[in-house]
């Protein structure tokens, strides 16, 4: 069980200050949410995770139910118990794997969002790789090839078995080249599975359903209504968010006017730094991405003066830390000199340091914006 | 500078209690010394490095001077500054890599020791890829290729730049399978190579001679006589030390009976914990090895049970701890089970995990190992 305060609202955008209280502890709100996939933050020990200042995880449950089985995660006591992971802890429902691992995989996910490719997804149209059925998807195991279905049953056993704070309905996440037809359908079936999610739902953990609807804004406007209207504790809104900020606070203005206020909201995969203040001025409680570490993982720092390509030979011979500001124990101890040398020689600890001051980095940009909305500012 | 003082003689054996002091602090000795190749304890962040109870780290003057180059370290005031590490620091001289990249790299290394192979090395023959001449090594830089040569004079210039408390004479370390001729002639150089690293030495850093003689009982001794009789403030003891413990201690024995008794003695290289009792017995007071990181990366724990391969999936439902009696954070935190999922899903805070509590435990040993001096059972 989760309960949600709002403490603030700002007067001049839907902004608002709040504190999700969780079994495993308080969350400040709007706050950003590091990615734990496999029950881990890729290439940080928790406790390093922790000093960054991470108040919420998100875990994957279709890597977990594939790695190590959600049947050994419940054995050793769940996840928070497994991991060691003491603090609030969500896991998504395997709904956005039907698009990466469907039509995402297919005609590549990133480009497709950045060139325009021409694509098209129509109603009926089926993805090659899994196949999405009335009750759930058919899978295909990334890591063996053997046949899964997940379907909003399947999903919220798993996620009862991780046993996290947060749970997920079991949603389709479409592609930004989906249609106006095929998204009209595929909302169809995500409401039947919220729907069947909660039918299925025993436990006391908390479950948010998850908006989809695509570019369109009768779509996302119907699925707010609809979502919203069920007895979920909080709301996902997934899927796609437009080409630039703007588009993406329009989006959100769309769903998050017809969410009920008073329960809290989280944006799924969403995170680059200049996304924060659109998406929390749009209402947006909490929001979870693999931007600070995964760059991290390839050499990438954020910093008030922009991203710096540690690979890069002039980093060698920096005497500064990542981001002179930054209060992080990395930029208190290490210069950019050496972990550009350690990234270069391919020490393993220069992605363990990346990933600690990015994230560092975003918990207390985001910590900003909660003291801007405190003080009236936003 | 350094001082050694010896605080306990063993009645039973060589070993004997010590305290090194240089000026980053102060070691206890015996002692194991963890090897961070680059800079940095693969998988580790210093703080962690610290907190296994690390007392002094060895650097590699060949991989340093290929990355970054020694130019950079001293342009950011020497390694200790470079890299944060802020303990007693050693670096070696090359003298390794006259094996590992002549005929070592050639027969592979690890083999000969174990297959005995018939191969043999005699007087006058050259590996193929690097050639050693009267003054110095003819190396090519494994990373792109380029020429280099490093001999006396370049390894004590490097490691001046480099600036760590300890640094070593350039030596040839010879193969196993070098014959009596071969090491014979291969002595006469490495001392050769002694006297000219103590010519080129001007810094205020201790300079450690290097023991080389292979397995021949009179060019230990004569090695031993030789390097033991120059001003080097402690000694260094390389190339091969047979098959088994007995051949290690009788070795080591020729050694350390004609070496100075009152200047500290590092074994370059040995480093199982198997070889720790046996190595200090016979009167070595540090020692270093990748074993411990090495092996952590490829998915094994040392424990009081003997060696764990979390790769092996009967470790995804073992509850315990990867060793019961250890109280290294990560023993206190985490179950096996934990740390052989994250393993086997290729995540890289396995390696962490596990470099951190076989370098715990081995220094632990080591303690253990001080303890049992002190109270007169070794």
């Amino acid at each position: 069980m989760i309960s949600f305060k709002i403490l603030k609202k700002s007067k001049k955008s839907r902004a608002r200050l709040g504190v999700l209280k969780t079994p495993h502890g308080e969350v400040q709100t709007p706050a950003f949410v590091p990615v734990a996939t496999l029950g881990a933050v890729k290439a940080l020990t928790f406790d390093s995770a922790r000093r960054t200042g991470a108040q919420l995880l998100i875990s994957n449950t279709f890597h977990l139910h594939l790695r190590p089985g959600e049947q050994i995660i419940k054995k050793m006591g769940g996840l928070h118990k497994f991991t060691s992971w003491d603090r609030p802890l969500m896991t998504d429902s395997g709904g956005f794997q039907v698009f990466s691992l469907g039509f995402g995989g297919e005609h590549g996910m990133g480009k497709i969002l950045k060139e325009k490719s021409g694509l098209q997804i129509k109603k009926g149209d089926q993805p090659k790789t899994i196949k999405i059925r009335e009750n759930g998807v058919e899978f295909r195991s990334p890591i063996n090839g053997e046949k899964l279905f997940i379907g909003p049953k399947e999903s919220i056993k798993i996620q009862e078995s991780l046993g996290a704070d947060i749970i997920y309905a079991f949603d389709e996440c479409t592609s930004p080249v989906a249609d106006y037809e095929y998204t009209k359908k595929s909302i169809e079936t995500t409401h039947r599975w919220a729907k069947e999610s909660l039918k299925h739902h025993k436990s006391k953990q908390a479950i948010y359903g998850v908006v989809q609807g695509g570019r369109f804004k009768d779509l996302r406007i119907e699925s707010a209504k609809f979502i919203g209207a069920l007895p979920f504790d909080g709301f996902g809104i997934g899927g796609e968010f437009g080409d630039d900020k703007k588009a993406m606070s329009q989006m959100l203005s769309w769903v998050v006017d017809n969410l009920p206020e008073e329960k809290p909201r989280h944006l799924l995969g969403i995170g680059y730094l200049e996304d924060m203040i659109p998406a929390i001025k749009s209402g947006v409680d909490t929001f979870d991405c693999i931007v600070p570490t995964r760059f991290a993982r390839h050499g990438i720092a954020f910093t008030r003066t922009g991203r710096l390509d540690l690979s890069k030979t002039i980093f060698l011979k920096d005497k500064n830390p990542l981001d002179k500001k930054c209060k992080c124990e990395v930029c208190k101890t290490h210069t950019r000199s050496y972990i550009s040398h350690l990234f270069r020689a391919k020490e393993i600890n220069a992605m363990e340091l990346l990933t600690f001051h990015n994230l560092y980095y975003f918990n207390e940009y985001v910590g900003e914006i909660r003291k801007l909305i405190k003080s009236g500012k936003i």
